[in-house]
């Protein structure tokens, strides 16, 4: 598991979390951040929905992306923040059930290009289905914090 | 340009985006709708941002996934719906400015499968920059349309 | 792990890769082929070698995109054959050392559509470094035999 | 169309073309080098096929790959050079002809990352069909030349 170089990375990311409006109007929370992983949780409801009634796979990625992207922000100093380059991510099932779970992590820790993946399970009747696969490269930005 | 077999296709689309809760609730509308093309745009405003301000990249993703995926779904028969299997988008700037807009186009059409791309634009002061890059394989199910 | 509806699985996917031409031209071998994985094996030799003398990253690629196949077609009907859809690859580290393994793996089996993953593994010294991370989408063709 | 700051531009990106061991192989040529461009071409022959008489994927990947990451060689400066971080591609269509052509194009030049594109055509009997769409991003490694 990668190493943590600042002893404040939760505080750093859930802060990080909370100045992110998108994940308030979606109702996204952040139970989860440990060194190089992230767990991002999203009730299901109907604002989310898409025309079938499950949750739209925007939204999907929305969550896998920002997993992932603080998975990594978790490993960078604290006078560093982090970007996403581009992600490509697969949907393989309906998110169908009363919520969904992302969980990042940091596949290959760099300087300047950290490679990580998310999963995303929908969890129906307390079963989780593995409803999407994403892979993304995140850009290190030294001497930038966020604030 | 791909041919539309169903001369309902924008009816057909347009009803589709109406029952997407999703984005009425980013505020999202669909002015353009062709045979393989649509056109999404979003108004920049506070419940779509990130931390620094910008609209997030998982919003720039729903709306490029959704505008390429409409643009698919205008050259699929009547009684077919569509679905995106996977798509890689890559954010190249950030999504500045007073709106965005998300052009989706078919680059290669099929029974299956359909391959598209779309290319988000960020306006700002009447200019336009591309913020991100988005290419993207959609399914065509028969026979099962979305009501 | 996936469940091989072919008893003979093994004994198809080894005679596909013998009629790959490319994979005689690279020196590439097929060690391994069980139910959902297979493994293909590359000696660094200088005909694969990009300008820095490492593996070319699109040979990278090759035994990804092959491996990664080849474990989808491992859990197909016999007659059925598969095609590549779409890979997403990130090269994390030097193609250097000894030889590559590219380890493919089945994600999620499905009837048209199967997602796989490949790691490949670059070998120095006996020792195994990550180098390259894809993701993958493959397309069965059911009553399609290769031969 | 991007600019070239090195007037040597064509010189540098040839060259490294020439040691590229894996392009001799399979009998790849590189006819154009333009600012931000680049053309590979290939011959259909035995040794580049697959299992059914196509050229195989990793291959057009290989050239696809590479002529894109020329594109972004030809607008950085003498002193530096380029790595592929990753790439996606689409196989749209069988590759299927005499020859091969991959257009590899800068779609956003930056200073530490450059998005390209790349475009595979399949030609038979005089005639270009597009068989594969790639997207990738380059690493720029400034104060590092290839030799």
């Amino acid at each position: 598991m990668p190493h943590a170089i600042d002893p404040d990375f939760a505080i750093r990311v859930r802060e990080s979390f909370e100045r992110q409006n998108v994940m308030h109007l979606i109702r996204a929370t952040l139970p989860v951040v440990e060194p190089g992983r992230a767990e991002i949780h999203l009730p299901h409801w109907e604002g989310v929905e898409q025309q079938h009634g499950f949750v739209h796979g925007g939204v999907v990625g929305t969550i896998a992306d920002s997993a992932a992207g603080y998975a990594a922000m978790s490993i960078v100093p604290d006078n560093a923040s982090v970007l996403t380059v581009e992600y490509k991510m697969n949907l393989m099932a309906p998110a169908d059930g009363e919520k969904l779970i992302a969980r990042g992590e940091v596949i290959r820790p760099g300087r300047t290009l950290i490679v990580t993946k998310a999963e995303v399970f929908a969890v129906k009747d307390g079963k989780e289905t593995l409803c999407a696969l994403m892979q993304q490269t995140i850009m290190v930005m030294h001497g930038k914090t966020e604030k």
